[in-house]
């Protein structure tokens, strides 16, 4: 029986943290699934963090290699993570030197972004890919960057902010003060905005059967069952939104002449609704010697997207740790 | 006597050719300045560019190490030249093996914007940093990427198109076929055309009263010009225009978090009109982890930075080149 390495993953989200065991070929052989309980504090996420671990690890981890951790916020090079978006009382945390001390193993932390990144280039459609551009679109917008064949940090380890990019001065407000963000008009968060602004003002509409004249829930899920069954406006919503958010991929594209954009989160559902509109705003804001070179697809990671970039981190720095 | 390497730069633009003799120091030792002629053609523009250095080699040729040439349009990695948008019928050309032929030295050619950064990277406020955004604004808008020490090409040698990020959805028509692209908006072009259509609808103006009524006579130095007399629409156009370079700067910041952004180009002679109104938009969208740790500074290369830049070009191939 063959050896294979193998690599623990943890996905710290701001609701649940997934961990897990996965082999070096991206089989994840067990998994771990519990609550961040953001609210309590560092303290009681890096408990539970560890918790998670030490259950996965209950029988042999002698061959467990490494961990690699995807977090949100800031991940310093030396594995501080700083001001996480969703996690309460979180200022800066030197995760990695505490994993590394309680569980034993060498340990790489990456912004969460960062981490998915690396495992579409690893175990995704970027395989074997040089420049690749990562984005994920779910309530919020973030994506990493894989130039030259590596992933690209910046000075500070704060390159891949693409939710942040402003797309429409003096637009909508966003979470992180500035207005016009690409989150703040092409999220699930936006188009849930929209929707209820729109609900609210349409007694008679679809949209406010659907969700019973209750704001709370108007989905960006509901508002695009509304316009698969026709309405209109919640059609306009949505391609609205979508048209944003092919400028942001335009704008990337054009800045960073990838060879594939690979779009991941739950907006991929729309399938093509997502998709054709990407793609055609793409064909109209880029000079067609980018476009023609391109490939814009979904990511087929799914659910275990960050869970197996998180294992990414720990392969893909394997080498540099102590 | 030292036998100091010497290098030839070839700054090729749509109205004029500059070449010249470069030491390692960056020292400009000769100079040969003459018409592109883009209006005649490719062999024309090639063979213009000969003469030019020849009349540089006139003497002693055995201390050029080899050429480096800066071009508008995109340079592929064999040294073709394609699509430069103000060089007439000129669809590709291997520049590089033509200039290789009829010199007999080395030569490598890059985009223009690409030169002017490595330029800067070597020989001005860049030096010694790892990662560096470029910006030029004239006319045009370009700029070029300096990430993790190396000069960013992308996939197809296309990257660093900033000047056609899209800023303002809808926005005006830009050259590139595309609206709102960030040159449409805040650069000279951009910001004549707004003097013009005011100068136009405001004959008791001063910009009609320095313009003589005449609108070829509006350029983005006459709107400064009567800005810094008073003109408060004259003021509110160039604020205007250099709120979006500040938003074009900011989503470079936010994506790439550089440790440095140079600007360069002719509208950098507005001073503080435009390095502080960047300065501030960018602190207003960017996360403050980014901008604490970045400094906004003009190219100091001034007039030289294209002939610098194109030098460069030859100093950071030469190992590589046959």
């Amino acid at each position: 029986m063959s050896q294979e390495k193998q690599y623990i993953g943890i996905d710290l989200g701001g609701t649940k943290i997934l961990s897990g065991i996965i082999d070096s070929k991206g089989n994840i052989l067990e998994q771990d699934y519990r609550k961040t309980e953001a609210h309590k504090g560092p303290d009681v996420v890096v408990s539970n963090i560890i918790d998670s671990v030490n259950s996965l690890l209950s029988n042999d981890t002698h061959s467990i290699s490494s961990v690699g951790v995807g977090a949100p916020g800031f991940a310093t090079p030396d594995g501080f993570v700083i001001d996480p978006p969703n996690l309460d009382d979180w200022e800066s945390v030197p995760l990695r030197q505490i994993l590394k001390t309680e569980l034993g193993k060498k340990v790489a932390v990456e912004n969460d972004g960062n981490a998915a990144t690396l495992g579409v280039c690893r175990f995704g459609a970027g395989r074997g890919k040089r420049n690749v551009v990562y984005l994920t679109a779910s309530t919020g917008i973030g994506g990493g960057f894989f130039l030259d064949g590596q992933l690209y940090h910046g000075a500070v380890g704060g390159a891949g902010e693409v939710g942040h990019m402003t797309v429409l001065p003096r637009g909508p407000h966003c979470g992180c003060g500035n207005r016009g963000c690409l989150e703040a008009v092409a999220s699930g968060t936006a188009i849930a905005r929209e929707g209820r602004e729109y609900m609210l003002h349409n007694p008679n509409g679809l949209l406010y059967a659907l969700s019973e004249g209750d704001p709370d829930r108007v989905s960006a899920k509901l508002v695009a069952e509304a316009s698969r069954l026709g309405d209109r406006d919640a059609e306009e919503i949505i391609r609205e939104a979508m048209s944003y958010l092919g400028i942001g991929v335009a704008n990337l594209v054009n800045l960073l002449n990838p060879e594939l954009v690979v779009i991941g989160g739950s907006l991929i559902k729309m399938g093509d609704l997502l998709f054709e509109s990407v793609k055609s705003t793409v064909k109209r804001c880029t000079f067609s010697r980018l476009s023609r070179s391109l490939q814009i697809v979904p990511s087929q990671l799914g659910d275990t997207a960050g869970l197996l970039g998180a294992a990414s981190v720990a392969m893909a720095y394997e080498e540099s740790l102590t």
